[in-house]
């Protein structure tokens, strides 16, 4: 018998406490969250919002009444203010709470840029369910709202704002949208977006927000940038992402990574021993790059919080271990999907003379299925592989067809090391609503395999 | 400069004659074919006979003048007659034509059953342009339709004549459908298709037809069957399958294999020297089971045919190599999809013994997006692995969600040999439109891990 504390109540925490309990009833397992509510899909806000989720509550996985029925102790709205490593405890309300097992699932924390007045009303963020709440009831008197930052939750929420008939102002202080993406893949989103609705949507790129000002009543009205640009709205959201919530961790002492992320090993053990962490507050290995990387999402989440949860069950014993990610990812604006997995063609010249890379490219538009399906759509599929191993090293993908599929077929090739010569020989299902007789991932593969024999 | 001649105008002989062609324009290239087309997607013709592709042309890849244009020489209704290896030639016509390298792409026959009557007026099959074009004028007039067969094109010609508003009636000499399949999911299939349109379909199973009965006119009336079934219809289809057609090859001394197709090397070379075979008259071998297997697929057709090309052109170097496939075929029945790669559960037991392997299974319903997306839907996956080695031998799905995408994704998995342990923390690109948090196909592994680490 031992007693597992956790401290958050996001994606990680509740899978950790869930799991940990069902793996060994008889422990103990205790989650301290500071939050009113745990184990909610933070990522369907943006669908509650545009009204595709009509009630919050459906964003709500599991209740604390839930937990506490598997024999869990929730303590929501309890900070932890400390942890004391030496003396294994945390300290909750002045109070000294002891652990056997403890795992950090802190989660990440919004980045605030530099913005004269940013504490005024009527700017919002979208991280937690109170947040999609006070944007939803903004939205009722809205016309016009101004999104900063061009990345997935920003185009989520154009999404979410066209749809309900408000006109849209996206400032980027950077030069195009979706950076985790090569720059051509960028301008396609961009362009479809613009195509699709230019009469709601307007961008604005290399505009860094300088100053929000409000009217009589403190309330947001317009901002301006550092080049003058002033732009007026109803509301402002700012969306620039998120980084490790790690406060906590550093002030006890545990090791911090590179990208600023508490830094585990793969059984998700911090430095200090009987501390273990996951979810959004952890660093990640990249599988592809063999570096360390940040990645907050709630699948890796789940996956880190499954492995602590059998690791500290069964410690000293380390029987799971998470090896790492590869950068998947997707979202879409309306119909049209745009994902990756792996790394890209900039990624990978950028790190090309380090990892002893020769990174090659292929581009290919094609339709999702056989071409006299009448529902068949145009997509775009870019592969990049290295030209010295064969390796393939990633994906991207966007279009109004089935790109999904696509990238989710890569992923298993990325994560077993697949080459382009084997990947090309892929015996994908064929049928005409599916797919063409040659994929146009096979195509894309073909057009590598060429310039790997230098045919091309 | 050689001369390379080719047998047959389906999928892989006019794949096989392009890519030859581009790869050394300096050669000859003669395509004989005793159709009076080529190079046409007969996956298509349910989809022309339900009415979704409006204009048969719609399924001509490219025209017999696309491929003269090319420099390619396509002798169409030229029937060869006999191939004489040791003249290095063939007969058409009673002349003899030479060839360096020659590839037969003869491509599959179709299984006629032992039927009384069968060459009467009013049966139908469906494999050539021109069938498509005979059963559509057929519907016309139609009110009640016989298939016999329950495979692939037999779910599909039930949805194309349900889609036209004529009674089905399925005839089934076997007691379940699609048994590449599980049963339990053969089952799942016809109560969906019952479920979805019992006023429009009918089956019979364990039902072999013994006779066909026609009015005065000589047209197709009704059958009876061994059991003393009688059924009536306005015409019928059979749906059988396909076989290896393999008497010019063999008549020639060419090795034939254990399943009735032409047995090549992973070149696609024959046992007889500058003579290739590739598409539906080749045997091909499974990369799951590592046995030999028959597959009529126009994606493998195009894989081999892609192969043969590379290396009859390089010979007597060989340059590329067909390994294997995985058994991968999908299809639908209105938006309900049925797809299936690697090994299923039964053939897994079958050869468990033989084959030391120790096959485990977990099926998992579950939805396809995020549950509170309200366009998610249920679909059922099952995995198959073995227990020994940890590795995934194959994957089925059922629903009317996206199954498409799972399937596709288990096809690298299993090309490249990923153990279970491995898959469990494959990194699936996530957001809610697209799948739920933890995905059907890791909640599957995470069974079947369970399984093969005893805990189940």
């Amino acid at each position: 018998m031992k007693k597992i504390v956790i401290i958050g109540g996001g994606a990680a925490g509740p899978k950790t406490a869930a799991k940990a309990k069902r793996m060994n009833p008889e422990n103990t397992v205790e989650l301290y969250t500071d939050e009113n509510l745990i184990s909610y899909s933070a990522c369907g806000l943006p669908y509650f919002i545009e009204g595709t989720v009509k009630n919050i509550n459906q964003l709500i996985i599991r209740t604390p009444e839930d937990f506490e029925k598997q024999g869990i102790n929730v303590f929501l709205e309890h900070k932890v203010e400390k942890i004391i490593p030496e003396k294994k405890c945390i300290i909750v309300n002045n109070k000294e709470i002891s652990y056997d097992e403890l795992v950090i699932c802190t989660g990440a924390e919004l980045i605030k840029p530099n913005i004269k007045n940013i504490d005024i009303d009527g700017v919002y963020y979208l991280k937690k369910i109170q947040d999609g709440i006070k944007i939803k009831e903004a939205i009722q008197e809205a016309k016009k709202v101004i999104i900063i930052g061009g990345g997935y939750i920003g185009i989520e929420l154009i999404e979410a704002f066209v749809e309900n008939g408000i006109s849209v102002t996206l400032v980027e202080n950077s030069d195009r949208m979706m950076k985790i993406f090569d720059s051509e893949f960028s301008d396609m989103i961009k362009n479809h977006i613009l195509e699709r609705d230019r009469q709601w949507v307007d961008m604005h790129f290399n505009q860094e927000v300088e100053e929000f000002f409000a009217d009589e009543r403190g309330k947001f009205i317009k901002l301006k940038t550092k080049s003058g640009l002033e732009l007026e709205a109803d509301f402002c959201v700012i969306a620039v992402g998120v980084r490790p919530n790690v406060a906590l961790a550093k002030d006890a002492g545990i090791k911090i990574g590179i990208t600023g992320g508490i830094e585990t090993d793969s059984s998700m053990r911090t430095n200090i021993e009987n501390i273990w962490a996951a979810g959004d507050c952890t660093e990640e290995h990249c599988l592809i790059t063999k570096r360390p990387v940040y990645v907050a999402l709630g699948t890796i989440a789940n996956k880190e919080g499954r492995v602590a949860a059998i690791n500290v069950t069964n410690c000293p014993k380390v029987c799971e271990r998470f090896d790492g990610i590869l950068g998947s990812a997707i979202t879409k604006y309306f119909n049209y999907t745009i994902a990756l997995t792996g790394m890209n063609a900039q990624t990978a010249a950028k790190i090309a003379q380090k990892h002893d890379l020769q990174p090659i490219s292929a581009t290919v538009v094609k339709k999702d299925k056989a071409g006299y399906m009448p529902d068949s759509e145009n997509i775009t599929i870019k592969l990049v592989a290295d030209k010295k191993t064969g390796k393939l090293l990633g994906a991207q993908g966007v279009g109004t067809g089935d790109v999904n599929k696509r990238i989710n077929t890569v992923t298993s090739a990325l994560q077993s090391g697949l080459t382009v010569e084997e990947f090309l020989h892929l015996d994908l299902p064929y049928a005409p609503p599916y797919s063409s007789t040659i994929d146009i991932l096979l195509t894309a593969a073909y057009r590598l395999d060429a310039q790997i024999k230098g045919k091309e």
